[in-house]
């Protein structure tokens, strides 16, 4: 299948240094390629890919000093569209500018929503532009938006080596994210002290929760039982959450997915997670871990997570959140989208186009 | 001549509070009404005006706590798009994301760059959306971006009566404002010191601006010599502006036109500039003031400005800058686009569409 991937210019396709994105996009554009996919990448100049890369920007548009992306990325979308009779399918991870511009192609276009929904900014583009076809990367990322032509849920998976199966485990819990009052680290630290347990904490702090950090974090840190390591690359990952007892997952917004929740399970590190957003989705009590929905609940089940054999996590992981599992479940959606294989000839395009318009196209007769 | 406006969903036209531009569409809209212009404006549902409104949002965005405009941006555009063939044109004054839906109808649109074009986050849009037809509201406000289709330099104009000629003028010099380093509040209390009079300020404090102004303007404040009254509204300008004996604009920015310059000159009050961006355009020397390049040179333009007869400053102000001027020199562009007049038929607006896209529209004669 012809397969065009269309990724943000945020970040370079893998990330330099943060981008779920972007990441996600690399793992299923590898993945793609290796299940003998014909894929072409429209990303940013410095992303690294076994697919064609059309480089649509010098570099990752945030580290070189660029604020606002919407230039450059209708600049990419016209060269998609210049170039969209060369796929079967156009897969945007762009979120909403390719709207109006592939109305007339939608039957073989769909986009992943990689963030949340339950923002109204974004609301209006549902009724303007239904005849889209959405992804959610969980169903309950959908409850704001019931109006939106979702034709599926798929959830992120990762290469299925990155993090490696840990079998040992050890006798820390961990957290692992931004430090930011959604992802409550507060809360994490409460659990740990109530449970008699070590926290460690790898997390980066934005300038924007630099306060947060200062006024409500700082002064929870004191204490031997607390570690504070900052922020950690890939390279760490495995080593920090293959050592855990358990990922604390506190949350408390409407997380649309949660990587970090399957990179723990990749390395047999079971979960305990706060019942908002994807959770109840992605974690399976007793299998990968706990849901729960308070601090009390969370620190009764940490002997409850541990004793759970870390090979049924990893089991878990595998058969649910790898990347090849991700890349065969958007195939099945490529294939089930209703233009393909009985593409529309370019007149029927173009008339629907029209129509959906109110353009007057009854002189088109003389386009011949 | 059926005309639409279409305004940013920012602010209300016009604003209730801050918003340049939409205060400048809304005295196009009312001047080109005057004119006997058949006018329909999209803006939001609260905006006030004698033309057709349709209202795309129920409220300015920014006092209704949105913070991404793209999603009813491009509701609104769609809208725009559907209801396109009732005007002869299409007047944006959205930044860019009108470009790839409109190029079809590119002929018959004209999009007015409000703001400054010498960020090179908004340069790839000139590249990929070649054909649109693009409107500088100063010629320096160009020179960033060369390549670009500009059609004409229309200037600002307001209402003749909004701020009265004040006849009799004042002792004091005006700095008004945003305080920011780029609007160099420091240099206009140093020229007001160095000239020996008395300085009144009346700007707004963004919280942005905050640290600079705690660090760098308040311990200049000192004295009896500088006042600063903070914000002022539009009813207070008048009064502000006529009992001033010039005005300071010692900018350090590519002001791309500068809306305070010609407030002053309706007031008779004459303008102490300095050399950059739209400066030496809207700046007539002796005439409506002085242009400087360093806090001596403005020092020693204050006599100069003082011996401009007030009735000058505001005669050029009628002549170059009211709302009625600027409505004109539009409807001269507006006349001057090629379309008009001899609008192609629909079939082939569709065909030059699908030629610019480089589709294959072959099989189009299926289309009768």
């Amino acid at each position: 299948m012809k397969i065009a991937q269309i990724a943000p210019l945020a970040e370079a396709v893998p990330p330099k240094l943060y981008g779920g994105t972007e990441r996600v996009i690399w793992w299923l554009t590898e993945a793609l390629v290796d299940l003998g996919h014909d894929v072409t990448l429209y990303a940013s100049g410095d992303s690294v890919t076994s697919a064609r890369l059309v480089p649509c920007s010098e570099a990752g548009l945030r580290l070189a000093g660029i604020n606002d992306h919407a230039a450059a990325t209708l600049a990419m979308l016209d060269r998609v569209l210049r170039e969209a009779d060369r796929y079967d399918i156009l897969h945007f991870h762009v979120d909403l500018l390719q709207y109006p511009m592939f109305r007339h192609l939608a039957g073989k276009c769909l986009t992943t929503l990689h963030g949340r929904q339950d923002l109204p900014d974004f609301w209006p583009i549902h009724d303007a532009f239904p005849e889209k076809n959405l992804v959610s990367i969980s169903d309950n990322q959908r409850a704001p938006i019931p109006q939106a032509n979702f034709i599926g849920t798929v959830y992120h998976g990762m290469p299925d080596a990155l993090i490696p199966f840990a079998p040992a485990g050890g006798d820390y819990l961990a957290f692992i994210g931004r430090i930011s009052p959604e992802k409550r680290p507060d809360r994490a630290i409460e659990i740990a002290r109530r449970a008699g347990m070590k926290l460690r904490i790898a997390a980066k702090i934005d300038n924007a929760d630099k306060a947060y950090f200062e006024e409500r974090i700082a002064p929870l840190l004191e204490g031997a039982d607390v570690e504070f390591i900052g922020e950690i690359g890939d390279a760490e990952k495995p080593e920090f959450l293959g050592n855990a007892a358990a990922l604390l997952f506190p949350i408390d917004w409407p997380e649309p997915f949660g990587l970090v929740m399957i990179e723990a399970m990749a390395a047999g590190t079971p979960v305990i997670a706060f019942a908002n957003g994807s959770v109840p989705e992605v974690i399976e009590p007793g299998v990968t871990g706990a849901i729960v929905s308070s601090v009390e609940e969370a620190v009764d089940a940490v002997p409850f997570v541990r004793a759970i054999p870390r090979e049924t996590v990893r089991r878990a992981f595998e058969a649910r959140f790898t990347a090849h599992r991700m890349a065969r479940d958007y195939v099945a959606l490529y294939e089930s989208l209703a233009g393909l294989g009985t593409l529309p000839p370019p007149a029927f395009a173009g008339d629907a186009f029209a129509a959906s318009r109110g353009l007057d196209m009854a002189g088109a007769g003389t386009y011949g």
